[in-house]
Parts: structure tokens; sequence; C-alpha cells
């Protein structure tokens, strides 16, 4: 059964994008396409599940196929579909899924196989943390700060969540810290 | 010439306190005293810059001389002095600065000779890399989620501060980062 990891790059300071929705400094450069530690995510990843806002940040909803890290089942959670589906291809394909994150979670499951589902996006990891679907938060810390911005983490209800790390690992300047969720 | 070292302990969210102001679940027995990590910092620290917040956390003033992990002149950072001093020895003294971060700094470095100065608490810690006076910013980060608290970074004029990553070290649970503030 496929696992679910969560979680995404976030500043020293929590923000997941500055205040303008950029996000240009949360990139390492040393961490980019072709690092062996991309690399491995890329490998392990079999399904992918992320927000509206995350799917609309790719100004050209066609642009996912050939060019997103994942190219796996993307399963989009959002209210409002799109009128007109994007781009797929035999690797790449979109659901998107309006009735909530378990049941996009599931999907992803069933589509992932034996590989991760890859829960991405400040709200999915919120949402993913506080329905209790998650194995293990993923979170690397990029060495800025970018004063305000979005919060990956700005929740009242993830206080009951219970983290056991796992792994530190060095990617460039970033530090990438795993943590089984304690269920 | 002492360099100043700021930061203290985080949830993975970044707070410091709990939503009842409580820091229980960010203390790390494995860190606790004893431990290596701890007896390094205890002998590379000549001073300690606090606020008012820290300092009124014991509740009793009298508890630092003999229980504090830093037994070293403590400069506390704040508008109202007590009406009484609390108590002192050789190794521990107190002085209250009115007159802001600038001047407590340097009354510390004064103090720290060739050691540390620690600027600890999260209001001095935002004031300290505002002020660019800190040279190292060190942040813990512990295994768990608080949901709502008393952020450590919780401020727009932090944007500006620039980091280098200088080095990572797992204390137990607990992933302590180290930055060169680079001015």
């Amino acid at each position: 059964m496929a696992l679910v990891h969560t979680g995404m790059t976030m500043s020293l300071d929590g923000f997941v994008a500055d205040r303008r929705g950029g996000t240009a400094r949360l990139s390492d450069p040393a961490a980019a396409g072709g690092s062996e530690y991309m690399d491995a995510l890329i490998r392990a990843t079999g399904a992918v599940v992320m927000g509206r806002r995350t799917f609309a940040m790719a100004e050209d909803p066609d642009w996912f196929v050939g060019n997103y890290e994942f190219q796996v089942p993307i399963f989009v959670l959002t209210h409002t579909p799109p009128p007109v589906m994007p781009a797929q291809d035999g690797r790449l394909t979109f659901t998107f899924v309006t009735d909530g994150i378990a049941s996009a979670i599931a999907q992803a499951k069933a589509a992932a196989g034996d590989r991760v589902v890859q829960a991405l996006g400040a709200s999915v990891v919120q949402q993913v943390l506080r329905a209790g679907l998650a194995d293990e938060l993923h979170v690397d810390v990029a060495p800025v700060l970018l004063g305000e911005g979005l919060r990956l983490f700005d929740d009242p209800d993830l206080e009951g969540v219970a983290l056991e790390k796992v792994g530190v690992q060095e990617v460039g300047g970033f530090t990438s810290l795993r943590f089984r969720v304690v269920t």
C-alpha cells in the first residue's frame, strides 16, 4: 500500500511563499533538477496530491506535462475544477477532486501502486496532517528569512500531531528534516 | 571580541511556547543537563542577553544562581527593572538594561571577553537580528507541532536578514541548525 508523504520547502521563519507570493528564494540551485536528492524523490513518487493554489502557480496549466518534476498522476483538490482539462499524457494525468482530502488521498494511493503519494502545498499539508492521513512529514528548511507571506503551518488543530524524527539530510544550503507521523 | 549568537528552540511549526505559555514540549530530555551538546554551549558562553519575558519565566528571580544553565553575567532588556535585585554571585550577575538592544549587546560583549554572547528569547532574537548585531543564528527544531502560541519569528522586517548555513547537528530528537548572519 502506498505511503503518504507530505511537506514542502519553507524558510527558516516558516513561509512557503513571500509577501508577493514568490517562491524563488526557496529554490536551491544545488537541489534543483539532476541532483541525487531530487532524482531519488522523483523515483520514489507514484502520485501527487496538490491544492488548487499549487496547481495555479503554473500560469499555463498545460505546462505540467514534460516540465513538472513529478510526471505521475496528479490529484488536484479543488471546489472549482477548470473548465478545460489541462494537457495530460500516458504518465502525467489530472484528476480534479471535489469531495475532500480523504477522497484525494485514497485515489492517489490507488494510482501510486507501491510507490509514495506526495501531498504538496501548504493547505494540503495541513489538511492531510489534521486528518491523520500522512505517514511522513518532510520539511526542507531554506537558509532564508522571508519576514511575512504564506505560512506552511498556521493551524491550531495541528497541536495534536505527534512526530518522530527519522532523518536529517543537508542538501546544499538546505536542510531536509524527515519525521514519521505517529498515529 | 565576543561573537553574538542568537536563537532558541522552536517547534517545527515555529513556536517557542505553546498557547498556554508552556515550553515543556520543547525540552528534549536527551539534550538536557550533562549532555555533550549543552556542555559545549555552556563552556563557550561568556554572557547572556535576555528579554523581560524570559527573565520572568523563572517564577522566583532568585532561582537563576546555581540553577540557570549559564552561570555568567546576564543582561536583561526591560523597560521596568524589578524593584528588588535578584540573587547574584561571583559568576552570575544581573544588569537591567533600559536603553535598548545595542546597549545590552555592547555591555554583554564587554563582559564576555573572548567567549560568546548568547542573545535569547523570541523578542531579543528578533531585535538583535533586525539591528544587525548577531553573528550567528542557532535554531534547534523540536519534533513537535504546537499549533499556536508564541512564534520565534513574527516580524516582517526580518525579510532582509541573509543567512548562510554553517552546521547541522542532530541532538536526540532535535535538530540544531546553525547559520552565519551575513552582513
